[in-house]
């Protein structure tokens, strides 16, 4: 009975209607088949449900390769295989523990940020120093950050509408600040957690040490930073921290892909992809099983509509975006080696929301080429909320650049991101079905317009 | 620390810019305060707490006329007051039971429809007829209806992507449904949930008797709602009904009115509103407790960032939107005869969610005058994903459109709408704070503009 007033226009693509009204009634029929046909939610569930948090080299992550191979093979695609890459190895330890001392510890919520050595088992204490930026690490010098505990506490900017942009101009103190704060010989680095909601989560995410030597690093909620903020304000605060994170060997592990075969231009690859790996808290719901979902939902539907491809659309779940790029690398190499060519590559890796807009990067040659040519499409997404932009496009498709293709990141509603990012929270109760569904008709029809008319 | 970082442009406005720059500006101003200083998101956490849900003429849509009036009273306007209005009183009594007799008896997920009578203390047994429209109980006449309990189960097409749009294409079967079953001698009708979500919970909602004879009304889960449809399509199914809802004497209640007087051009007034009864399930926390505390929100905000209106702007809590619309009844008709002129009233009653668009109604001589005046203004709101569009305004604002102002309605995302709406999942916890926020940013630079400007 639900689905019984469903016009699905799939044969009003083969009248005499003007090209125009085609492509609309086509795109029609692929949002309607998003939002009552697809399996893009159930899928979301059975992977956050039986694999759960998927962290690169653990065996949650090879069960997600196993369970996402078998759904690709379900679709009864041409080709579906796996694509080796070794992949870092990290693994939390025991549940991490931070307090304040004094007369009475005062607890602060935090979590290990990936890549961090542990304290040993004892745990280390020392007084805090608050910064608000990796230049003032620099500026404080030896003398003040030596054997400290330096906590950097530059909030997410909460007026900037685009939280990602606020995201980007705060995450330098977490992918830096503890390597800094190494440099000058601090024993520890903390963190805010990079969300502007102000709550008791812990966020965690990945820093990076390069050729400095690991300290342990931790992401404290932002109620705790507020709460350590307002400590040092009156005065010198001493922390203990413990946390038995470690990393192991490196571990082999896959890029899943499948594709279906293009019967006009089979070597004009559009590809949709999104990364199987996740945090080790929450399950990835948002990120990024919803950008694997629509990755394979997008195959799914087009097999569904009985669709055939003039050009090859390959569906690449990268492994290892969270801590390494690995799956990334691994497959451009590949490309490259083959000599192939991605006319267009799509990235949907900020979570399953409303679908706001396609953002499109490329070389120099490929933004002249082809931006005009997806712009002028823009009326036929419109309707559906959806605007073609310029910016960037994703971290995995980026090193797609140099094929002088066109790379495109989905755009979804920014607002609640941060609140489930990289935490506990980011669980498949916190995905709407429908803004699911609708991110995976947006992203369908654009492959499809590309796929009909090349760029 | 947290707010270290924001730029208020509260003195870009008086600078040597020109006029579309310090617009700008000053929109830029009232987002960052709207996402940093304003009560909007605690002030919905106090009503849904302290008072929850608030159906008309009951104790606690008392204690929320109390409990907003204060509210005003706090921000410091030049006049607060209450605006008598008589309100109908229905309780719903009991929780209703509804099952599928048989061998085993199949419980049947539901709750009483506002305005439905009750089936006695003992229920009622019958047996159960579908139809899919209300031309389909006309078409079947008395001969197929009389005695039967008729089951509407046409379902929001998930096809509409504004789903307030399927919402309307189905809801003549909640509103009128019961009054042409009754008309051909049923015993009770049932309702499919006016939801897209395929769940286990029941929304309710108003049905109209008009002269017909009330008979018992109850909405049924869509899940519930798909068992039945099972059970019908294998052979007769006979159902018992038991609720105990009645209607009650009215009682007096408010609509709570607060204002900030214009200083250049008082008697045209600017009114943002929403209104303040709700549902008796969930706690009404999209609907409409954000509408509410956006509203109370322009003037905080307002008061907060020093700004002195040249027009008057008017907030207005209108009762008894969900079963009689008495407040905005009364509401005209003391503004016609106080010979008051609404240059625009704005209406949020369509969830915290983020902020899409406004749609502008009113009389052929509004709408000449005034849409373009607005339409060309699009430009400040497209950096905040707001369009300005034709279309519907709102239920309590619709009886001011004779006077010849602009009527807006405020339309935020609709994609999670359904899930919430008249059931007990709207509560707090699914409103989102920068969501909330942000509709709070748009309606209020909507209003500036209008007041800067006029229209």
């Amino acid at each position: 009975m639900k689905f019984l007033f469903i016009f699905v226009a799939l044969f009003a693509f083969h009248d005499g209607f003007s090209q125009d009204t085609n492509d609309q009634a086509y795109i029609k029929s692929i949002f309607d088949n998003s939002l009552t046909q697809s399996s893009v939610y159930s899928n979301l569930k059975t992977l956050t449900s039986e694999v759960g948090s998927r962290l690169s080299g653990s065996s949650e992550a090879a069960k997600a390769v196993q369970l996402t191979q078998k759904m690709l093979l379900e679709v009864g695609l041409d080709s579906v295989w796996l694509q080796p890459c070794m992949v870092p190895h990290w693994e939390r330890g025991e549940t991490e523990q931070m307090y304040i001392l004094g007369s009475t510890k005062i607890p602060l919520t935090c979590l290990a940020l990936g890549n961090s050595v542990g304290t040993g088992k004892k745990g280390l204490k020392a007084d805090v120093i608050e910064v608000s930026s990796l230049d003032e690490v620099e500026k404080l010098g030896r003398e003040k950050i030596e054997g400290k505990i330096v906590f950097f506490n530059r909030p997410m900017d909460p007026t900037i509408i685009k939280t990602i942009h606020a995201y980007g101009k705060a995450v330098d103190q977490r992918v830096f600040g503890p390597k800094i704060a190494s440099k000058y010989g601090a024993v520890a680095a903390i963190n805010r957690s990079l969300t502007t909601k102000l709550d008791d989560i812990a966020h965690t995410g990945v820093t990076i040490y390069q050729d400095e030597k690991p300290i342990p690093a931790l992401a404290i909620s932002t109620l705790a930073a507020e709460k350590l903020h307002q400590k040092l304000q009156k005065g010198n605060v001493r922390l203990f921290i413990r946390n038995t994170s470690k990393n192991l060997p490196e571990e082999p592990s896959f890029n899943v892909i499948g594709e279906i075969k293009g019967n006009e231009f089979p070597d004009e690859i559009i590809l949709i992809g999104g990364h199987l790996d996740s945090w080790d808290v929450g399950t990835g719901a948002h990120d990024d099983g919803a950008g694997v979902m629509q990755s394979i939902g997008v195959l799914e539907l087009f097999k569904k509509m009985n669709y055939h491809p003039k050009r090859t659309i390959r569906c690449v779940l990268f492994m290892n975006e969270e801590n390494g790029g690995r799956g990334a690398k691994a497959y451009q190499k590949i490309s490259n080696q083959n000599g192939e060519f991605h006319l267009a590559a799509i990235e949907s890796d900020l979570g399953g929301f409303t679908p706001r807009s396609f953002s499109c990067d490329g070389s120099a040659v490929a933004m002249k080429k082809y931006f005009d040519v997806i712009k002028k499409w823009e009326s036929l997404f419109l309707p559906y909320g959806i605007q073609i932009e310029k910016g960037g496009s994703g971290a995995d498709i980026g090193p797609l650049k140099s094929q002088d293709g066109m790379l495109i990141g989905f755009k979804p509603d920014s607002q609640r991101y941060f609140d489930y990012h990289h935490s506990r929270s980011d669980e498949f109760k916190a995905v709407n079905q429908r803004e699911l569904e609708m991110g995976l008709g947006a992203i369908t029809s654009l492959i499809y317009m590309i796929d009909q008319y090349g760029l």
